[in-house]
């Protein structure tokens, strides 16, 4: 069995990393807290570029989501400072004065107004976030910003992560192509202090921040909300849009095609923090049809992806379909035993609350064996559907997490 | 490390099982589905015994629950049959009809209609349940009703708990001592095809139905529902009180010397099922306070009793308070990460948002490498407190849950 580190059996290629006119961006090893390896970034955008930005719903989130929050106000942005190593998470005074700082110099550097400098930070947390080593770091950053800086910026965010993460879409906007490149790390959905997921798109088009807004919380709701690894939600996830104008669109362009290639992603970024899932061997797909509304059967397939007992039988290769029913059941939405159907890898085990007799068990113990898996549930109540994806709780997992800091 | 069949490291003795006044029980091989041990049993009871019951909020639940919540309506009961080995779950019609059959049969036996006779089946689910096999065994059984049978029906119900569950305690009721026997199974809160959670108290106390439910409900309320292995929730979990009235206890009686007894019977059996939870090694208490209310507390209490990373945390012996942190803030209860304090082992690590400067990590240590972990957070808003239970999530969990039907 594959340690830890080893890279995950369910990673994807990195793709060619295009050029976003308007995006410069420049990484480095700034000692944060990991040796010999990048662990900051910084990304420059052009005057005029607009921000919209979606965050951890945890009542205890790091100072610089605070930060960005704030800053969002302003819907402008002409800079993005990433570190690894440190989230600056629970670190009180002294992480607020450690955005102000990092914010203070980035600002002075690109040449605007501090609240339109956006910050993020992952790694471990309660430690103060040594600033100092990122102030100083930025002038020399600055100097070698650079338009094909994307691949560099992936890689200096990763922490856990056994893979960078990106992916590249292109979409005509008002008559003119524009361009669409996201970045994301990410490993457990999520871990306070080593899995916080951050995702970062960049494009050329341009829509006012209240346009980008609207379009990035409705796709962070069809991707990165659907999508869980252990139930746990970090701190500080983020997901930022920067769209520079650089592609000069008309402005009261039709935006169905952005809007696909926006959302299309936002959910390949989703679903490769899946599959660098802590400890993932196996990527889950949780397809819920017939709940009473979309949200019910969103929920349903949530609680069906949530479940260690579900999860610990795909690890098993086990196509276990009684813990399915018991998730559907827990999860509290209007659900039916005797309407319920359920089947693993396309075939219906069970129909209207009772097992199919004599279903075949070879395909279904094939699929199992497989590293992509299908569960399908049928509420047999109405109209409503929903998705979930989510990878297998392994002994990986375990390892992971109950090693991590010492 | 032991394997999962081993006793689980945190076991306590069974006690010594007194005789309840007006409850006789008898075991047996009946053949449900394991070789060479009992899988099933009756206990008859005095005329007159009333009935309380809690049942599981699963939305799919057991053919035996239906049945007991229906009968509970009369308030009467006359008899109760357990079986492990099939949890008569999600087996549709059939599954009715096993429990008309098996409560028909010893209806007849003991003399009384079917709906004073209760039903709780634990094992495998969606599979049909062999009524027959119990029915035909029921005659024996009832021919060897005795006193002190207690012990023999604990043990007959065990399913993947590695150890016998009870709890005994006497109370003052009315001017007469009562005597309150429980007997619990259940490792893991829950897994439906294994672990599901049954516990049964007798006593020898005469209380009217309807008093017996509102202490049974806050009981529960108190203890079981405090409680989280892995946050999985059985379609079959039952806990049911009879009480004989062999006492002859004065029906006016002040009831606090029993409510009392009766809420440390409930927790010790609860607490007895975290102890055997599946994998476990480490038993942890979380106590939350400075929380708005006790409601909000308990919420707070349960969702770091869920998270996986604390609780691969635990198993890792590792003192990682910034999880406990992230923990809080997904709650989504009210929480302000500066006003939040955080200890283990009763060490403040973090105290109102930031770390405790130099605080000793050396007794944190060692209370990790022990094997009952306390965690305690203040959310230092108002005076809200709760408590939940629950135990470390270890590699056993992944082999125990990984590979059990198959």
């Amino acid at each position: 069995m594959a340690g830890p580190s080893a890279v995950s059996p369910l990673s994807r290629p990195l793709p060619q990393l295009p050029p976003i006119p308007g995006v410069r961006l420049a990484a480095a090893e700034a000692g944060i807290r990991y040796k010999g390896r990048t662990d900051l970034f910084l990304a420059e955008f052009a005057p005029g570029t607009t921000v919209a930005g979606v965050f951890t719903r945890n009542k205890c989130p790091g100072a610089p989501v605070d930060w960005c929050r704030s800053a969002l106000a302003g819907g402008q942005a002409r800079a993005l400072v990433v570190n690894s190593g440190n989230a600056n998470v629970f670190t009180g005074a002294a992480g607020r004065a450690a955005c102000a700082a990092t914010a203070g110099a980035a600002a002075s550097l690109v040449g605007c107004p501090a609240d339109q400098v956006f910050l993020a930070s992952t790694g471990v947390i309660g430690q103060e976030l040594p600033a100092i080593r990122i102030t100083e770091a930025l002038p020399g950053l600055h100097a070698s910003l650079r338009a094909d800086g994307l691949e560099a910026a992936v890689r200096a965010m990763m922490t856990t992560d056994t893979f960078p993460k990106a992916a590249v879409r292109e979409a005509v906007l008002g008559g003119v192509t524009v361009r669409l490149a996201g970045i994301a790390k990410g490993s457990g959905m999520i871990a306070p202090d080593m899995a916080t997921m951050l995702a970062f798109v960049f494009t050329d088009a341009a829509l006012p921040a209240p346009v980008l807004q609207g379009l990035l919380a409705d796709g962070v709701a069809a991707s990165f909300n659907r999508t869980t690894v252990d139930s746990d939600t970090s701190t500080s996830d983020t997901v930022l849009v920067f769209a520079t104008g650089a592609a000069r669109n008309a402005a009261d362009a039709d935006l169905a095609a952005f809007r696909s290639a926006l959302n299309e992603v936002l959910l390949e970024l989703a679903l490769l923090v899946v599959r660098d899932g802590e400890g993932a061997r196996k990527f889950i797909r949780v397809d819920v049809a017939g709940a009473v509304n979309d949200g019910s059967a969103q929920r349903v397939a949530l609680a069906i992806a949530n479940s260690p007992l579900v999860k610990t039988a795909v690890a098993g290769e086990d196509a276990n379909w009684g813990r399915i029913v018991m998730a559907v059941g827990k999860a509290g939405e209007p659900a039916d035993r005797d309407t319920l159907s359920v089947a693993v890898g396309g075939v219906w085990m069970a129909r209207c609350g009772a097992v199919v007799p004599g279903y075949d068990e070879a395909p279904v113990a094939a699929h199992m064996r497989s590293d992509e898996i299908l569960i399908e549930v049928d509420l047999g109540l109405a109209a409503g559907r929903g998705t979930a994806w989510t990878c297998d709780l392994t002994h990986a997992y375990i390892d992971i997490n109950g090693s991590y800091r010492s």
